[in-house]
C-alpha cells in the first residue's frame, strides 16, 4: 500500500496524518498534525501541495482549529471558527482551491445558525470529510475515462506531478497512468523530471515506485528522442487551466511536448476535473503566465549552476492549443474532439 | 577581453596556463601547469574538455613532458618524448581529438629522425601551436560563413557549449553567435541550460556574459515556448558526428529541438567542422548513442533529487536528422541542401 499524503483519524476530536512532501524523495516522514498552527504551516512550507490537496488539508485545519471550543459556547465556537478561517487563508494567498475549501466550510456554517457547538463542529468534520471523498470520486472517474484510452500503449509519458500527493484520490493524468498500469502490468511509463522544481523526479517518481508501477526517469530533453525510438505511443498531463476552446496551461514544457506529439503522430491527452475549466476565457492567450525566479533555474540543485546574476527567463506555465490535444479526460468522460462545443456539451 | 581557455606561456622551455573549467561558472581560476602530471590530471579531470581544446592540451603537455631530457642525448630525448605521449594518452581514453593530436606529434618525430633535441622540441612546440591555430582559423572560418545566416535575427537559441571553452578559438555554433552578435548588438542569444550535466547553464553562459553579449538562460523544457513566443529566429547547434547524408548526432535535446524548429518554420543550423564528418556512416542509424550513468540525472548537482534506485534512461546524444536541417555550416562554407551529395562536395 502506497504512503497516502494525508488522512484523518478519529472523529472531530482527531487528528491529521500528513506526509511531509518537502523531504520526498529521499525520506517518507508522517506528521501528526494536533494544532491549527501546524496545518499552516504545513500549507505555507508546500508539505502539502497541489491544489485539491491543499484544500483538504486547509479543511480539516479548520476542523483541528475548532477543537479548543468544542466544549464553548455558540458565540465562542463561532468567533473561532471565524479567526480560524481567516487565518488558514493567509497560508498560501494565491492558492484558488483553498479559498474555495474554506469559503465551502464558511458557508456551511452560516446556513447552520441554530447547531450547537459540538454539534456544527462534527458537521466541519463531515464537510471536510466530503471535500476529500469528493476529490477521491473525481480523480477515480477520470482514471476510469482515460485508462482505456491507454489501453494499447506499451509506453506512456507523462510531465510535472499529477498523482495522489496532489490530490485526495490518485490524482488526475497520474491517477489514469495508475488505472491502465493496472489493467496491464508490462506498461512502461517514463517521467519527466521537469525543470526546473523537478516535480517529475521528486515526487511523480517516487509515487509511480511506490506503487510498483515500470517506470523510467528522463531529462525532459529527452522526451523527443524517447517518441523517435517509439518507446511511448501516449503522452498524457495534468493542467492548471483550460480554456472554453479547449488550450490548456500547464507546466512549463507542456507546449513542446504537445508540439512532439503531433509530428510524432502521438496522441496527446489532458487530464483535469471539470473545475479545471474557465469559459469565461475564449482561449489560451487570454490565461496569463507566471514568472517565477530566476533561482529556481540558477541554484535548483542545492549549488549554483550559472554564473552570477544570469539573466533567466522562468515561465511557470505554457500552453498547449486544443489543436494539438487529441482528447481532454474529465470526470464527466473524454472530450474528444477538443474544441468549444464538445466542451460545453460535456460540461453542461 | 573573456578569459583564455589556454595559452601558451615563453618558448618550449615555457608552460600552459589553463581556465580551470571544473570551478566556472562561479569561480575563475587559471592553473599554471608546468609538468606533464599537471596536463594530464587537467584533462582527467575535465578542467579542459571539448575535443579540439583537449587535442590542444595535450600536445602543449608533450612540450612540458619534453623539457626535462631539452638538455639530454637524442637516445633520452626520443625515449622520453614516447614515454609521454604513451602516458598522455591514458589521461581521457575515449576522447578521439586527443589521440589524433598525439600522433600528430609522434609523426612529425618519427619523420625528423636526425633533429637534435634542441631543435626537435623547438619544432614540438611550433607543431603544438600550429594545432591551436589551425584550430582557431576553423573556428574564424565557421563564424565568418554562419554568421550572415543569422543577419536577420532578433534572437537567436543555443544548445550544450560549442564555444571558447570547447575549442582554441571561438568554438563552433558558439563562434558564429559571437560572430552575429558583433554584427548586430541587439541579438538576444537564448542559451538552454542542457541536463543533466548543465553545460549551457555553466558554460555557454558564462561565455556569453564575459563577451557582453545579450543572453538569457532557460530551462531545457523553454525552448518550444520560446519558438512559439517568436523570441527566437534561429536555431544553432554543434555536432559531434555527422553521418554521409548529414544527419547530425549532438547532445541529447538536439534531435528535439530539430523536430521543434520544424513545427515552428524556424531553420535549425549545425556548425562544425569537417572533421566532424564520417563519411563511413550512410546515416544517423549507424551513429551509436552513449548510455551514461543515471546518478548525473539523479544527483546532478549535491543533492538526490530522485528516489533510491530510481530507473533512468541516459543517452548522452540524439541524431537531428538530416531532413530537418537548413544548413550545415563547416569551415569550408555553408552546406545546403543538406544531403550526400552536397556533403561530398563541399568536403571534396
Amino acid at each position: 500500500m502506497p504512503i497516502p499524503t494525508q488522512s484523518w483519524r478519529g472523529d472531530a476530536t482527531g487528528h491529521l496524518d500528513l506526509l511531509d512532501q518537502t523531504l520526498l524523495p529521499t525520506e517518507t516522514r508522517v506528521l501528526e498534525l494536533t494544532t491549527v498552527e501546524g496545518v499552516w504551516e504545513a500549507i505555507k512550507a508546500l508539505r502539502v501541495r497541489g491544489a485539491p490537496a491543499i484544500g483538504v488539508a486547509a479543511a480539516y485545519g479548520v476542523v483541528i482549529g475548532c477543537q479548543t471550543e468544542r466544549g464553548g459556547s455558540a458565540e465562542r465556537f463561532r468567533a473561532r471558527l471565524s479567526e480560524v478561517l481567516d487565518y488558514l487563508a493567509t497560508s498560501r494567498p494565491t492558492a484558488v482551491n483553498l479559498f474555495w475549501a474554506l469559503d465551502r466550510l464558511r458557508a456551511m456554517a452560516n446556513g447552520l445558525q441554530d447547531l450547537a457547538p459540538t454539534a456544527l463542529h462534527d458537521r466541519l468534520l463531515e464537510e471536510a470529510r466530503a471535500i476529500e471523498s469528493e476529490d477521491r470520486a473525481m480523480c477515480a472517474a477520470m482514471a476510469e475515462h482515460g485508462a482505456p484510452l491507454l489501453a494499447g500503449c506499451e509506453g506512456v509519458l507523462t510531465h510535472c506531478n499529477t498523482g495522489a500527493l496532489a490530490t485526495a484520490g490518485d490524482g488526475t493524468a497520474l491517477a489514469v497512468i495508475f488505472a491502465a498500469a493496472k489493467a496491464n502490468p508490462l506498461l512502461k511509463v517514463y517521467a519527466d523530471e521537469t525543470r526546473p522544481l523537478l516535480q517529475g523526479a521528486r515526487l511523480t517518481m517516487w509515487e509511480l515506485l511506490q506503487r510498483g508501477v515500470d517506470a523510467t526517469l528522463i531529462c525532459d530533453s529527452m522526451a523527443a528522442w524517447v517518441m523517435k525510438e517509439r518507446r511511448v505511443q501516449a503522452v498524457i498531463v495534468g493542467a492548471d487551466r483550460i480554456a472554453a476552446n479547449g488550450d490548456a496551461a500547464n507546466k512549463i514544457g507542456t507546449y513542446g511536448l504537445s508540439v512532439l506529439c503531433k509530428a510524432h503522430s502521438i496522441p496527446f491527452y489532458v487530464a483535469a476535473p471539470s473545475s479545471t475549466f474557465d469559459l469565461t476565457l475564449a482561449d489560451g492567450e487570454q490565461i496569463p503566465i507566471e514568472q517565477r525566479r530566476s533561482e529556481e533555474i540558477t541554484q535548483g540543485f542545492g549549488k549554483q549552476t550559472a554564473p552570477d546574476n544570469c539573466p533567466v527567463y522562468n515561465p511557470a506555465f505554457d500552453v498547449a492549443p486544443a489543436t494539438n490535444i487529441t482528447a481532454l479526460i474529465t470526470e464527466r468522460g473524454v472530450i474528444q474532439p477538443v474544441n468549444e462545443a464538445s466542451i460545453r456539451r460535456a460540461l453542461g
